[in-house]
């Protein structure tokens, strides 16, 4: 259960109204997930995400498929049950394999793993890693 | 500073150097980074961590590129200093360029941003991304 | 579901019964919420749970407020939903605003995203953060 | 050390020192501290952050001094060492006392440990803590 | 909810199905509990996960019963709900009381508490606990 | 480099002093670690802490060496260094050997792994599992 209600279009401020347009117009799809309408309720901090995620989300220099997997990586990370579910939604979306996501797990395992190893141990950084 | 001595090869139980024998047959180069130094006091940890590494880093469906940029996103997550410097030099050691990685550091951030909103406002998963 | 059961009243031992008569004469509220009952099992963490909480959330040189805001701060980044409701609805009950909670959120947000992105990077600390 | 190198003004791109132009006349000081001076590589990531910055932790609903110390608690629960040292002096700049800093770690602390306490013992959430 | 189809036993591939077999005669015990059913999509990972499973838990210098308080106190950490109730019930098999149990959750605490006191204080370490 | 000055004894208000003397008696030893000397700035918290700590990891059910086994568990997780080489300098001073101290490691490694795994999975509780 969320903190806050979530807002349908008709009970939030006009210019959170206006971001979900444009979340509409940008993905061409009228269906808006539940985390932009938690957000609705402050259309500074809705506005400043949306902009921000199509812009980190957006064409550079890495495939779209990377970029959410790397986005499931971290929410896994950090324990975040929806991100998890949004986004492992959204890589299938993209293209994404069944076998390509349990791969990714099973880094996602491996390097935590190795890094808690790495902590317990208190490795000290090899002088060749460095940059200089 | 580690928590036990980095072992060199001639203070190490043969099985552990016979496992450091591998890394440098596999990795096709005689230098051996610390973390392994320190997994040398105890062959059993030692052989399985690196047996596995094998296997989850070999070759799969992911780029092994991408591979590195998960590794580094889990270990930045995780907060584990000595695991960013590894995987990001064997990144670059890969191939990966500088725009890449630092793309990825944005998509990093940009989770790590939506993951605590999402968890502040406890946003409750949308029944369209449930796996029927 | 709890990993233990939550005790009623009546099913809990007289140290613990007496450490909830303290909570409600404390909080002049006849509720005790989930946690102390799911602690009631162990008199000895209950008491010292609870004076700990008491002298760290009473009368200090910082606002009330200013503590539950604080305190939900680090439930968030610890993932705790229990911990998030609870003192969401504490916030709330002491008077803070929807509007103070989302901009909470807001610096919460912006806060992991830098610190992952200094965490990628390894910004070294600046001499003139350091103290003499 | 850093990932990275970091950038003197003469070395970044022209985008990125016009952010740090921006930097020095907001706050008035001819210091940029290290953070920004990595992200100065990626000039896209470096005006974003900034101006994400500058939004959140502008004017609004909070009060300035209770927005570092919430910046502060999010970067202990996430252990970002440099994220500690820039917070803690910005707190003091602001005006946070050593008492208020100290209360805050007793605050960060006691969170710490009943959300712990909290997610071994999976309490479930009390109905009253429901947004309806 | 899963991100996967939790598998029956003839929905798995044959090489996962035989995983299942030796969890069955390795614990003695018909049961197989859900994780093994979504790792089985993988039977690669799932294989690895279960032999170093076997390895790490099996017979060691450490009574089994604290391997199992080990393996909670980092599940909590990390906050796995799964993990915690999994690991509790097979503490509770292995003959941990709910005494030990409880205790166990007060060392979590209390350690989670200093955790971040320390973080928050970026306490450095004393020459004595250096290991030569 | 810590955030506050390390105090000396004759520096530090004297209830702190009296812990120190509290701490020095506990342990039959002049020699008092940076910890506390952080924490005499603030009398209350230090006191607090300390008697917590001699409460949770004095007498009572588990032994004291599983004890630090567990702090040092918690504190790998939390990515505490301060907290990783004192727990394990306590350990050892308690008599754990350094073949415990490794395969302590290898179960926070292996914890760590599969609580991602199932965390990326997000596996359901099992019926069996529950509390009733």
């Amino acid at each position: 259960m969320p903190t806050v209600r979530l807002l349908a279009d008709d009970e939030m401020p006009p210019e959170s109204r206006a971001v979900l347009d444009d979340i509409r117009a940008t993905r061409r799809s009228d269906f808006v997930n539940n985390f932009w309408r938690a957000l609705a309720h402050d259309p500074k901090t809705l506005r400043r995400t949306w902009e921000s995620l199509k812009e980190v989300m957006g064409p550079g220099v890495l495939d779209p498929k990377v970029k959410e997997l790397i986005y499931i990586a971290v929410s896994v990370a950090h324990g975040c049950e929806y991100c998890i579910h949004s986004h492992t939604a959204a890589a299938r979306a993209k293209g994404v394999t069944e076998a390509e996501l349990m791969e990714l797990h099973a880094v996602i395992g491996m390097a935590a793993e190795t890094n808690r190893l790495v902590t317990a141990l208190q490795v000290p950084v090899d002088e060749v890693f460095q940059v200089r």
